[in-house]
């Protein structure tokens, strides 16, 4: 050890090496993205209870780092779903990348291509999945894509039947079914802001001439309340993709959703964008694992913005973590390069996090990494929180 | 999904449509009041540490939504003591709504009248019980007004029995007996302001000429630490409408309230107007609720400012819940349009929060729904929240 | 009900009627004196944790009122060791009134006198307990005012005799002997500020003339660590004063005391002015209360600003309260009148709290008013402090 | 008592007398230093939770003192490993002393000898462990100085042993292996402010003309995370020194410490520098020292600042505790002198906390002073931390 931490000589200061955290990456994005945008991706439902809470949660959670395991390399590779990652760190779906830079989905799919990490398309992304599939197969020739598909199912099955085709055509490998969202989240900075509509030429490009419509007509995202498990098992008979469903937060529900054949849980409160209030997924987690019990991965998003936090969700018993606002400051940042770089520096963290913990893989961290703040730490810590 | 939330098109940006939610309401109640009015309704006993923790117990705690119940539709209706109301979110008794506005209880009565839901009108009315019941009346023709009647029971019976009279008469169909107020609370806001009688020419008309006084004098409502179950006796023998005990916070005072034959109770800490530092009611409720053990309805108030607090009192226990300043912020911004904003704004975010929960009806708001934060959680999240 | 609560036509803005509540008094007396003695009152050892503490604690503490009790009137005398008191709110013993006010402790003595409670004389007054006694007697012709003497035990044991002579002399009824203090609390706001001394003209008069002393001298108090359990036996066969202990806060040795023949037991933090980060005293009342069992009876000190904090000390177990920087902050804003009116204050205060618990009597505040967050209310509001 | 706290009279203002507490130094330090190295020393890995997370754990537990113990004089010396100590406090490896001063670890070495307390050289010092040795020889003639050697076990074997070799000569008696460092800390900070190298002329001493190198030459620490178990009984097989292992924070490996023989376990998490959100070393004592159960010594650092903190720590279980950024607040403030000064407080204050809670030496220090906020007690403070 020569002195501090190194920093690279000669990075530009306002390149995307210069941004060494996703916070600095959310600076940047709210610097140069129009507020009324920045408002509708940092935002969420109401009060924005759980939108705190999901990264106040990671904090208030402390890792207890096993020593001298003598691990000299760290391999991060996981496989979900019988696809490989080079990391357990995915891009979860968000929708409406072109708000954030002009190339949109086609620059996320890229760098995600080149990281060699999935990406969940939103059926709300603005470029059409099968340009993004192009767009990743491009990036990377000869290897095929991790895409796979956020599908909001459409009360007509037929619809729902025609986007799974495109999907799966495109090269998709498994869909993501949210079922958060009976009804749409409301956002109030939005209605504040006169947010409405997309800008003049940007729309939701998976429902671009859908199954005999008019060409070039753009349906409109249907969301139902009507929706229940009979579209699960529907869904489960019509394809054989794995289905991992979103939006489980209820530990009966993971019971029911094991009950009706899913292939994973993906474990989200849509970044605090839906029911204002709900937990915070980390805290949340444990008792779902214990809920599923290994039956089936469980993938974690909200709130994920350290190698830490990967961390500690993987010790509680995620298979995988996803990440949104962070790859969408990136986009606005600094486009394709932002988000390789928001990529790169989650791999750097956790990678760095793993060597800390004493671990080597993803299959180390054990939950009693986390640190349980036992009977008798606690004995001698009364809440004095108020004074 | 074409994009974001929508706004209503061409509304004024001053008009109560433009007020999102009921802290706006707030906010423009406090630009528009006289500020010793505002602090009057905004304040609270002593140090104000329960009119705070009402709001901040329900940000604490958590939901749990269910997802795909196939519920395509919400019905927010409720039965109270066999009374319908359109949404389980009544208007809890607040004093002097003529400070608010000058139309003061005949606004709220017809807002109230047209969201179908019930008015509890305040014993310190600003107007007649009677001309409250006949605006109520006129607003929505054919249908009978849900009002109830807030009474602090006098130490003289006589007059008890003509204030009873004078509700009954003018059709409220329950009595809420107001059991908190043995003495006055003190507001030291009031006094700072020297707020020390109400404006000229506003009374308590509910106290006017009654039982012979000199025609046109008014009497004051006298508070006596002197009442006791005896005096609930008595009521119950001498009306046969129901009687809700408003005010009951000790567990065991349940039990003895079951005893007495009443038949339903409002836990309300006064709004923090009372005894300062009593808990918030919603963190009562779960015991309030063992201890009634479904006997009888439990109404609550105290910080319902969100759908979602109206979800979490529900699957909690009550059956209905109550909202008082919300109301006056309404009348003081936009008179009975603003109190009918309000109630909207109420009915569409309980209705929303029903449906993300994966709720039809009120009854399907179950205690599973608020996280209990089980063991296997809180092993894992040791007390932070000083660092 | 007219109206709001009333307060007194025709007082000053700026006489002790205007000051409504201790911490009115606090500023009040902040603006008046000398910032060094302000600092000298209000500080308290090191980052006086347990200053903050004192206060924190009764605000976070719960009341759960009874209701339709039936008490049409409140008594709150008190009789503590065979002495009457108007009011469970004694005067903590706080050295050097002359600080605060010319008339010094005359003043203190002559409104405790009049509010007829007990005065408990800091041995390090600056004015002679004999004369702080006459004052007393002149104040309320025909009452023997109630004072008891607070007592630095000194290692040379005569002159802790002849202390204890000229207390007795003077008529002081009991012994409040402090056993926190074997060195002096370490308060770094002296330190900057540069206060080493008392003002020329200003001394612990009762340490004047002591046994044979050069006439006019005055000695210094002397603390030390050498003071035992034997002292307190050397002192319970010296004197027929009762005997209370101030400042034991481990249940240990409320055990020891028990069984060395102490009348009571003054559960004091010194104010924080001691050990910093000791507990609350209001915290640690429950265990204490549990460790005496009711063998003696427990005055608690610390952090008592409010009527409904007095509540809360008598229902977990507690004769009386002690306050001590309100009453110099009373000597401060207006000599004897402010001393008055903080007790006058505080007097009110907790009638009203009693009333507002339903409460007639000191006997009727019982544990149960004090909210226990029970086991089903905790159920469902995990920590979310963070968030 | 003739008056408020002493200060010594004619002390300078700005000399290190005027300086009253520890963070009195390490404002003075924040104002004299280059905010680069100030932040190198003040900063911490990643987000600083665990740096922010030290402190506030020993503000947040309460200590129960006893009384009336008859102890007149206090003994705070120690035997560690066979050495005296005057004070259970030491001085914990901290880099770059020369950065802070020009004396660098001359400084602190004469400091500490003068103070008769152990230095724990750190191996990345900017002087030879050699000339640290003959300053506190120097410092004080004919005491041998209590020196401990921080060590990072170099992966080559080889220069490990050298460096033992150079370290024993000198009069190092004990080795504190450091193995939380697998890979460096990563502190944003000082990537920030460009801080990658040592300025001209600076070097860790202690890898100049290691084993034949070239002369002149430094050699860079390693840090390897392929350091195993085995290492340590490498070292156990190689030094008759004593051996800590810091940064020890798994109970598991604690246990595995102590079957490979080491002798003591420094209770560490680099003072927040390593593995960011560890929890505070005074939040896992408890459970250390059960773990442990006093087969060797434990010796804490990590945010002690105060005296009552050293109290807290031994009360807990530990036999002494380390103290890093203090020490270069110090050396930064005033040098030689404000070492001396730093030391001289927390001696000063351990002396006045041991007092105040009855205590004559370390070994009276028992872990039910500190407050364990019994059943009883938290039974009626609910959290209300919220509001």
């Amino acid at each position: 050890m020569s002195g501090p931490d190194a920093v690279r000589p000669g990075q530009s200061p306002t390149g995307p090496e210069a941004l060494l955290t996703l916070r600095d990456f959310e600076a940047e994005a709210r610097a140069r993205l129009d507020p009324v945008y920045y408002d509708y991706v940092a935002g969420g439902a109401r009060d924005e209870v759980t939108v705190r809470a999901n990264e106040a949660a990671f904090q208030r959670i402390s890792l207890l780092p096993r020593v001298l395991r003598g691990r000299e390399k760290r391999e991060a590779d996981v496989t979900l779903f019988g696809q490989h990652a080079s990391m357990p760190i995915l891009i979860s779906p968000t929708a409406f990348h072109r708000l954030a830079h002009p190339a949109g989905e086609l620059a996320t799919a890229r760098a995600a291509a080149r990281a060699d990490t999935v990406m969940i398309v939103s059926m709300a992304s603005t470029t059409d999945v099968r340009d993004i599939a192009a767009a990743a197969r491009d990036a990377v020739p000869g290897r095929d894509p991790a895409l796979w598909f956020q599908l909001y199912i459409q009360p007509d099955l037929e619809d729902t039947a025609a986007l799974i085709r495109r999907a799966a055509t495109a090269g998709c490998r498994a869909l993501v079914v949210t079922v958060d969202s009976p009804v749409l989240g409301v956002h109030e900075r939005n209605k504040r802001n006169g947010f409405t509509d997309l800008p003049a030429g940007m729309y939701c490009e998976n429902l671009r001439n859908l199954r005999g419509d008019e060409p070039g007509s753009v349906r409109q995202i249907a969301m139902s309340p009507a929706l229940s498990w009979e579209h699960v098992d529907w869904l489960r008979a019509h394809t054989q993709l794995p289905i991992l469903l979103k939006g489980v937060l209820h530990p009966e529900d993971a019971h029911i959703a094991l009950d009706h054949g899913v292939d994973g849980l993906m474990l989200s409160n849509h970044g605090g964008r839906q029911l204002d209030t709900a937990p915070a997924t980390i805290d949340l987690l444990p008792e779902m694992a214990d809920a599923v019990g290994g039956a089936v991965p469980l993938v974690l998003d909200g709130g994920v913005r350290r190698g830490t936090d990967v961390v500690k969700a993987l010790a509680l018993g995620a298979a995988a973590v996803g990440v949104g606002r962070p790859i969408f400051w990136g986009l606005a940042a600094h486009g394709e390069q932002g988000v390789t770089r928001v990529l790169e520096i989650l791999r750097d963290e956790f990678d760095h996090a793993l060597a800390l913990c004493g671990a080597g893989t993803p299959a180390d961290l054990t939950p009693d990494l986390v640190w349980s703040g036992s009977a008798v730490a606690q004995r001698f810590a009364p809440g004095r929180a108020g004074t």
